[in-house]
């Protein structure tokens, strides 16, 4: 068989900072694991039905040893077409990003895909509520941050040429959640928020 | 590197069976095929963004040789947790499974995990257009299928000891699509009718 190579950029990067869990808190878990343990809650919970999504890879070779389950012997990490998080609440649909940084005065731009903000603007022009998770991992601090204005600040740093996101604006426009026990990271109130003001802009 | 083993049962019926196409209608595409071009089509055309999940994968091990990317040397598939489609249209969650048989007068409801039911009637709760694309391949006929009677039916077959939807039940409570060229699956065109019945049970 030959050997293929996935179409995306290689996802070396991000496949290996993934695995490297993130220490904040004292908790020891990763923003992930957190998000996974609040989506379970929120399940569970009937408040709502939120997944990540799985990793995307090219499957290159599969074995099929007699007896046994399929084995796969190569793939590659592929670079996401979307955002990891997706779900309903409310009859509202959810996309959602998370993030975290080590930076205390801006969160850096690097962090997303071109092709991630284009996906955030497309389901907002569908009515989808749409944000990032932002954690300032040093400052212990967390942001639900509103896809539109990080679209903004996307467009504004692309042509000032500027790299970051100031805390100040995540500040002024992002909602700050405070962890809790049950779910650790209960962004739902947040997400209460963000369709607060969608109604607003709507009914005004 | 001890080999683990997933948690979920072994997938490999399903894994198979994804790489062989079945052939129908002439055109030699899956219908999985299918709804990504029909997919891409509706997010192209700005009229919804629905995309299919990665399939899930339990990675065991994984090289990453100098300058080159990661290779996944060892992975197993997952059973999945949710429904393999969903998104957003007009405002509303998108979530729905596409299944096919070779059956001419019945769906054999082996063809869903008894956790896509439950994943499904999650989402029916949150308020979601959910449902399941159902292909009679031989028949050359494919339906919208809404959740809530597939909910209906999966109970009533586990009290019963039935197997199988009638295609007579699928023709009452149904929605039939009828191929086109773009998108190849219309399936948009369903989905519209369950948001007019969606509305209507609310307004009764």
């Amino acid at each position: 068989m030959p050997i293929h190579y996935p179409n995306g950029k290689p996802y070396q990067a991000k496949a290996q900072s993934s695995r490297e869990p993130v220490n904040y808190g004292g908790r020891g878990m990763t923003l992930e694991d957190e998000l996974n343990q609040s989506n379970q809650y929120y399940r569970q919970t009937q408040q709502a039905v939120v997944y990540k999504k799985p990793t995307p890879l090219q499957i290159v070779k599969v074995d099929y040893p007699a007896r046994s389950q399929a084995v796969i012997r190569e793939a590659y990490f592929k670079t996401p077409s979307t955002t990891d998080y997706n779900g309903v609440y409310r009859g509202y649909y959810l996309d959602f990003d998370a993030k975290e940084t080590k930076n205390k005065r801006s969160f850096p731009l690097k962090n997303f895909h071109a092709h991630q903000i284009a996906h955030l603007t497309a389901c907002l022009a569908q009515g989808g509520i749409c944000f990032a998770l932002i954690r300032f991992v040093s400052l212990e601090r967390l942001f639900i941050y509103p896809a539109s204005d990080l679209k903004r600040c996307w467009d504004e740093a692309q042509n000032a040429g500027r790299k970051s996101i100031p805390l100040s604006e995540i500040e002024a426009h992002g909602i700050e959640l405070h962890p809790k026990l049950q779910p650790l990271i209960p962004y739902l109130e947040g997400v209460d928020q963000l369709i607060q003001m969608k109604r607003g802009n709507h009914h005004a």
